[in-house]
């Protein structure tokens, strides 16, 4: 991703391995602040994916492949440290996928770090071919909403969501993105504007709860992630996701979901299976250190939310655009790749 | 409405008028201090309406009604004060109507004070039937969802969306209430959680976009308020309304808006006609002095939206439940007490 830096733009991952170091960007801090932190061992690795300084279903997948990289090199014990990679986030499937991908290319004696950075490099690819199919569905002058941030922070790079905006972008048309701010964490307001900032995009933050009203001023498309897709094409994502597919399903407007196949988990019928991540309340009922709710009210905070697949117009992923009732072609994708078929 | 003070409960209205003085609760200070401002002059009153101080249609109403009664006692030109204080917020009717009905009582030599505080008790006595007729829907044991604060604080007392919350609670109903939290200023976090931990009534605070997933989860219906009411029945309230609106339709979940008579605009005849405030970007792009969003990433803050008459299962009124098709009713109750049928 382009990240500007006094005046000056560079090219940075989330994620990423470097003189034997795993190097992640502090996703905490943005936009106030830019941090590169340095990783030695996997328990580093699963605390900044279970604290958050790294997020987003396909960076946590990097972040854990190279973790197990960092395991293997310190001669932890693979099962050990696939369990603790395995128990830090609930809903995020990546996670589970690039743990089990790694085990069977350290079982068979790859390199670990290069096993780590051909998972994460993979991972550029398959949004940089969702990006490609998904402009193709971007009209020129489109105003397009998403939801939290599936940008290149939270998949190593490129993006799910936000990589048919940037092809689209970088190929001429004239775009406008709608940033709905997604509370708690706000990672529409702090990360994806700042994306889309880095890269020249125009953009407005607008509160989750104003999703419909600008739906209905004039809203052609909605671009979102996704953590866990189910086989039926049920999906989890970020907590607002489902408003705004039942806004968008009422009002007519395509609603795409982004992601690789590495989110999708055939093991599950449907979306009733997906575990919802219930986090701390504080980050509902207090901003940094700051009480905003009433002492004694409690809150109930659930990280995602499940959207069933009626509401889904087409899945952009690196099999081409694919209806729900078409998703089976992923699994044949997902089967090939692990030599399966 | 009942106040916790050191462990001891005290009974206090928004807005009321004390030895000459109009005396309102700052609700921008709220939950953190409770704090009681004196005002003597309608510029005052204008400002605290314009600056929040002050909100809720029907308590934007009675403190325009205070701000006419300063007004008169201080010798100020009536269509000067009229005009001012119209012209702080576009979109609550009750503003409008409430300046109007002082400028018939003064006009025709009421005493200004005596007029206003009658004007604002008889916005107590409509959220009492509000709250008698709204009751009457609540189910024992009934999860209800609202959004922002349409509680005491906006209407003097009792409040209009909370009245059968109240009235339920206090005939003994086992009820849970969903606190949206309301993005940008969270008067549902702040006000309506305040509000019910003071009554004591079960209630969790959710973001705005987990409304969607808790509506899935078992909620029997939501009720909200409005800030004005066009002829068939379209309504403006705060920003997020639309959005509940939809989700309760798609999810089969009764809608209700609770709202007296001084809300209905029967000058429009679609919403469509209803001005939308917009509010100033640092509303949502900052917390305090903390500004959360990237520095060169432009917000969009529009304080309310517009909900069809469609999406409405009832009007809970001071004259009965209403169906979108009955509102006429209420235009009948309003001519009589304009004393124009």
């Amino acid at each position: 991703m382009r990240v500007m830096m006094e005046d000056e733009s560079e090219n940075i991952r989330a994620v990423w391995h470097e003189n034997g170091k795993v190097r992640m960007i502090d996703q905490r801090l943005l936009p106030q602040e830019f941090r590169i932190i340095d990783l030695t061992d996997y328990l580093q690795v699963a605390e900044c994916i279970k604290n958050m300084t790294v997020r987003g279903a396909p960076s946590i997948g990097a972040a854990a492949a190279y973790g197990m990289a960092l395991a293997a090199e310190g001669g932890v014990d693979l099962d050990r440290a696939a369990s603790v990679l395995k128990g830090t986030r609930p809903t995020a499937y990546d996670l589970f996928y690039a743990v089990d991908n790694m085990i069977i290319s350290l079982e068979r004696g790859d390199d670990p770090m290069e096993a780590a950075s051909k998972y994460a490099d993979r991972v550029i690819e398959r949004c940089q071919l969702i990006g490609k199919y998904g402009a193709t569905l971007i009209q020129e002058g489109a105003h397009i909403m998403t939801h939290c941030n599936a940008g290149a922070l939270a998949t190593v790079d490129v993006g799910t969501a936000l990589a048919p905006i940037r092809t689209a972008w970088n190929a001429g048309k004239h775009i406008f993105v709608y940033v709905s701010e997604t509370r708690p964490r706000l990672q529409g307001m702090k990360l994806t504007a700042w994306e889309l900032y880095n890269e020249g995009i125009p953009h407005a933050i607008i509160v989750d709860g104003a999703s419909g009203h600008f739906m209905r001023k004039g809203v052609d498309m909605i671009l979102v992630g996704a953590d866990r897709i189910a086989s039926n094409g049920d999906f989890a994502n970020k907590i607002g996701t489902f408003d705004k597919a039942v806004l968008a399903n009422e009002l007519g407007i395509p609603f795409y979901v982004c992601a690789p196949i590495s989110t999708f988990d055939f093991s599950i019928p449907t979306g009733d299976h997906i575990v919802i991540e219930d986090r701390k309340e504080e980050e509902v009922t207090m901003i940094g250190n700051i009480r905003l709710a009433p002492g004694e009210s409690a809150a109930l905070n659930p990280s995602f939310d499940m959207t069933p697949a009626k509401y889904v117009t087409g899945f952009i992923t690196e099999a081409g655009v694919l209806r729900p009732s078409e998703i089976g072609r992923v699994r044949r994708v997902k089967l090939q790749e692990a030599g399966e078929i």
